[in-house]
């Protein structure tokens, strides 16, 4: 249906059906608790409230009349910059959380510590080694693995300063040579996290200058000590994504099967509850079931979906309508993102719910620690959970509501990927398609859009109208994270989405590209790169398109957005991309405009200093305009079609 | 001057005339600020304020009409936990920091790259050394040196999971094994720190019991790879204190001389302003001055008075009012504890304001960027920048006012020199007549009093009161940090104190052990231990009289008082007192009393799990017959005489 302006109306009548249920059941969701909640809290929205002593709470008054400096003396230009990296930490040092696991397990392969796992993509592993100067003539690939994993545990380990392996063998050449001239190559990313904690603690820091360039190094300590290195151990280990469609939406949910929610981030466990689902399938139909259903909800969802194919749920805000189906018969969790009433909400519907991780429990939850030295049979043991539920279910008379929306995309599309269908265009050249659609102007630019769902603006449906217009006007758009379950639903990852949104020259492209690729359709006009750590792909991706034309990435015609964020590490990410040079739009306001230095350093000051610029814009049209005419200015500041 | 109920009033006259110069000369200060700061905001003092998403802000109303749960479901336990431990990580960061740099600065030292300092305690790196497991024998110093250094770096490299090399050298047996069984040893530091930033952030940890375990764990980070690290390397580089008589208070500083106020907290940078002071002090005559004055403001102060003997000027809360004397030539600052403000405030009594750490600086500061390899240069430079402004100040006539306020203080009294000194009354036996002095009662216990001088509570003199009404109960203090500053401008740390402060048993006590000790005078009633960091010589002294006894630490008649803290590094220390088993008095009231989980755990239960407590009481007297009275259990508990 279209409003008024021929807007297209995006809302998921699955979310509805599950609303009302929800309301008729007297169960209170995140929305709810969001309404009681208002109006938030105007200090702590400016950034200016500072509880980082007991001088405090201070908070800087921003009329005429109160307060303009705390205690110590700190202004809001100090507590709005110290407050903001302090979120970046707490962003940066997730993703580490979720690298440095996967590099330890890793190690545990390569030293045949961890049976229950393999290395499943060696080409990978060669590519990374290759990249760390890591030898592999003649070597094992067990002996490639172990010395890659241990470049990363260097990385952790090292007090000399150098710079991270990480960063040395993985940045793009240009970039790494900005980031040296600006002071933001770093060295070990564990030393950053508590020099960061540190300089923010009372009577330290009080250089806004000096606090938001720690941020932009936080966000370098993000991409390459977090992200890149989370989606490169990832693919090794459970292999580099490929393209696939897959099933989305409330729909992959069936009342038949034994239903098992993956809600979380870290492949670890998860890949292990896909595999093991198969394997204990007889269990399953000897309670009833036809099968055990694995389903991901967040970014497990990505981590599934992207390598193995498995259905992809829903995004992080739609956990709790999942639970109010009825029909799930475990949720089972990992790290991040993960909202405390999950377990509350999971005791209405008699649904397991599962924790995994010591750092990450809930007081209602059934702890079932994972770790991969007994990675296969706690995989059981969480799949039998399901199983007892499922036969409880079925006994017991829980009132099951599966709202019948469905969604097909396409996903698994990493820069490998990408590049291999490409190649069936131009095998000596794969990039060039691209590059000379983006020169014609066929492809105005390119805008990866990334994030969380956050209910402040699902109600306006700000990522999908934000998407839409960014394709009418020629603008591909690349999705990670929740962000893609959005656009999954609303049909955006399809050939159809191509007919539907795209501008007619990005449309010819599309279908150009995908005929001669053999997909006998268009590409679809928003290509799904995976999970929120894979971000790094996106990188890799500019780095690589930035490196054929011979330019820096921050002067391709290019933006990132996370329209709808939410998190502490999409914080860091967006420091990272800023970092990067590139236009960083947000939705909801960052906790920014407290501080006047703040807001002309992002969008005045940084942008003559490495192209890096924040944009902040909570309507979807707006933001798309802003977008695009940033995109039109390094267009034009590079030579190319004005069209 | 007495008040109606016999108290004391301690104020310092020195900060009554420089507050009415202030006042006079329109000088906003901290107590201004604090002043218009007021109402400070509810919801950040009870802790159930939650910035860590977008979702948020949110708050959590005590009272029954607001929401109980923030958006994403966490309710005010969960809420108040993660800011709690957060806190605690800032505070444990800043000291594993200040701990890292001397760490590195001893294997330059050993490697001979940095000339300018030299191993100045042989005897204590031997005592490490051998603790540590690194052999000695046949060996060079630098050889052995290095080893140490090393050991400490293994720690912050390691991801084997294998307990720190500082908690198993260097904690107590009976503490070792309880926190084993309680799950509180800890690996690497680095991965404690990013992993609590990581289970902090939103949909993480929703379990309050597991947060505030994690919280007694950051505790031990702090204590084991912060203040202890950092006493060890300090004592092996500058040397273990030993007892000395130092001035204290206003009066230190001289009209006639060029005055350096180091403010801070690491002696590296401080220590060479102490060394090049007398060797250009020509420059200085020259210049009309009779010498370079260096005076220690905050810990600088502590840790310059008890190893060199240097002046001890004020603390933290004091350093705005010693730059109003205009007599400050130079206020030189490292790391923690410095208020913005003084760079400004400097500035109008033409103070020359020098920072030296590159992640503490000040847009109104000169900067001169200290590091060891360049160490003597960078001092004599920023000593020449002292003698320039005490020409100016000759010259230009800015206006001095210094406070005739002086006081002595016998500081040094590290572990090491109290066996020392009571080895003179029992040289096989150092510790017995202490111990025999609590058995019999004389000493009815003792209480490490530390911290910060807290605005909010300076006005009532909370610090000088209660341990006036500790001593007069026979209770022993000892003291670190800025608190000592307050403690001995209150001319707490002489003999003449014993006489005046201690109760009958207690001076009996005290005049005994000064006579057989050969120092002709009773021993003051409050023992100056050093700084902040040295905290950790307050656990190894009570670990040598539990060990001694055969008791754990928990069973000590012993308290912990932090009675006017500011400081995120106070929560983490406090952690670590909860965590040894102590009971920890604090005031102002720390941001927990939002959280019923939290009060009962902190007065309840943890007593009953581990022996730690933790007792908020913002009246001297009323903390002090708190304190009292749980010595009063200890002792009754061991079956010490009740007196």
């Amino acid at each position: 249906m279209d409003d008024k302006a021929g807007r297209t109306d995006f809302a998921n009548p699955g979310d509805i059906e599950l609303l009302r249920k929800a309301e008729r059941e007297n169960i209170q969701l995140g929305t709810d608790r969001l309404k009681k909640m208002m109006p938030q809290c105007g200090f702590g929205e400016l950034g200016t409230c500072c509880t980082l002593c007991y001088l405090g709470p201070c908070r800087i008054d921003p009329f005429d009349s109160g307060p303009k400096l705390g205690v110590c003396g700190a202004n809001a230009d100090v507590i709005v910059a110290r407050n903001f990296l302090r979120a970046a930490v707490g962003g940066a040092s997730s993703h580490v959380g979720h690298a440095r696991e996967l590099v330890l397990l890793l190690l545990d392969v390569a030293e045949g510590k961890a049976p229950a796992y393999r290395i499943r993509d060696e080409a990978k592993l060669l590519s990374v080694a290759s990249r760390l100067g890591v030898g592999t003539d003649g070597r094992t690939v067990d002996a490639i693995a172990a010395d890659v994993a241990r470049k990363a545990i260097e990385d952790f380990g090292r007090q000399d300063g150098k710079p991270m392996n990480w960063i040395r063998g993985r940045a793009s050449k240009k970039e790494y040579e900005k980031w040296e001239k600006l002071g933001l190559i770093v060295s070990n990313p564990h030393n950053e996290i508590e020099t960061a904690m540190h300089r923010t603690s009372m009577g330290n820091d009080a250089d806004p200058m000096n606090l938001w360039v720690a941020t932009l190094r936080m966000g370098i300590v993000d991409n390459f000590a977090g992200l890149m290195l989370a989606t490169d151990i990832s693919d090794i280990l459970f292999g580099t994504p490929s393209p696939k469609v897959v099933s989305a939406n409330y729909a992959v949910i069936k009342d038949g099967s034994v239903n098992i929610a993956c809600h979380g981030h870290n492949p670890i466990m998860a890949s292990k509850l896909v595999e093991w689902a198969d394997k204990i399938e007889g269990e399953a139909t000897a309670a009833g079931a036809d099968r055990i259903n694995v389903v991901g909800i967040c970014c497990i969802g990505n981590e599934l979906a992207t390598r193995s194919g498995a259905s992809y749920a829903g995004h992080l805000a739609q956990a709790e309508l999942f639970l109010t189906t009825g029909a799930i018969d475990a949720m089972v969790v990992d790290v991040q993102c993960i909202w405390p009433s999950l377990a509350t909400l999971a005791k209405c519907y008699k649904t397991r719910f599962i924790t995994t991780v010591p750092f990450v429990r809930n007081p209602e939850a059934i702890h079932v620690e994972f770790h991969p030295e007994t990675a296969d049979e706690r995989a059981k043991e969480i799949l039998r959970h399901g199983i007892a539920a499922f036969r409880e279910r079925k006994a017991g008379g829980v009132e099951t509501c599966i709202p019948k929306a469905s969604a097909k995309m396409l996903t698994g599309i990493s820069v490998e990927a990408l590049v291999s269908v490409l190649s069936a265009v131009d095998a000596h050249d794969p990039l060039a398609p691209v590059v000379n659609a983006v020169v014609s102007g066929d492809i105005l630019g390119a805008v990866g859009v990334v994030g969380c769902p956050n209910p402040k603006l699902r109600q306006s449906s700000m990522t999908e109208r934000m998407v839409a217009e960014l394709l009418r006007n020629d603008v591909l758009v690349v999705t990670t994270g929740c962000t893609n379950h959005i656009l999954a639903q609303a049909g955006f990852l399809t050939s159809e989405a191509t007919e539907k949104y795209a501008g007619k020259k990005l449309r010819g492209v599309l279908a150009a590209l995908g005929k001669a690729a053999g997909l006998g359709a268009p590409l679809p006009p928003v290509l799904h790169m995976g999970s929120c750590v894979d971000n790094s792909r996106i990188y890799d991706l500019l780095a690589a398109l930035a490196d054929k034309i011979g330019i820096e990435i921050s002067q391709l015609p290019v933006a990132g957005s996370a329209p709808e964020f939410i998190t502490e590490k999409a914080i860091s990410i967006g420091s990272f991309f800023l970092a990067a040079g590139i236009l960083v739009h947000v939705a909801p306001p960052p906790r920014v405009f407290g501080s006047p230095f703040a807001v002309d350093l992002l969008t005045e000051k940084l942008p003559g200093i490495n192209g890096g610029k924040a944009l902040v814009e909570t309507d979807p049209e707006k933001a798309a305009a802003g977008i695009i005419a940033h995109i039109r200015e390094k267009r034009q500041a590079l030579g190319l079609a004005q069209v």
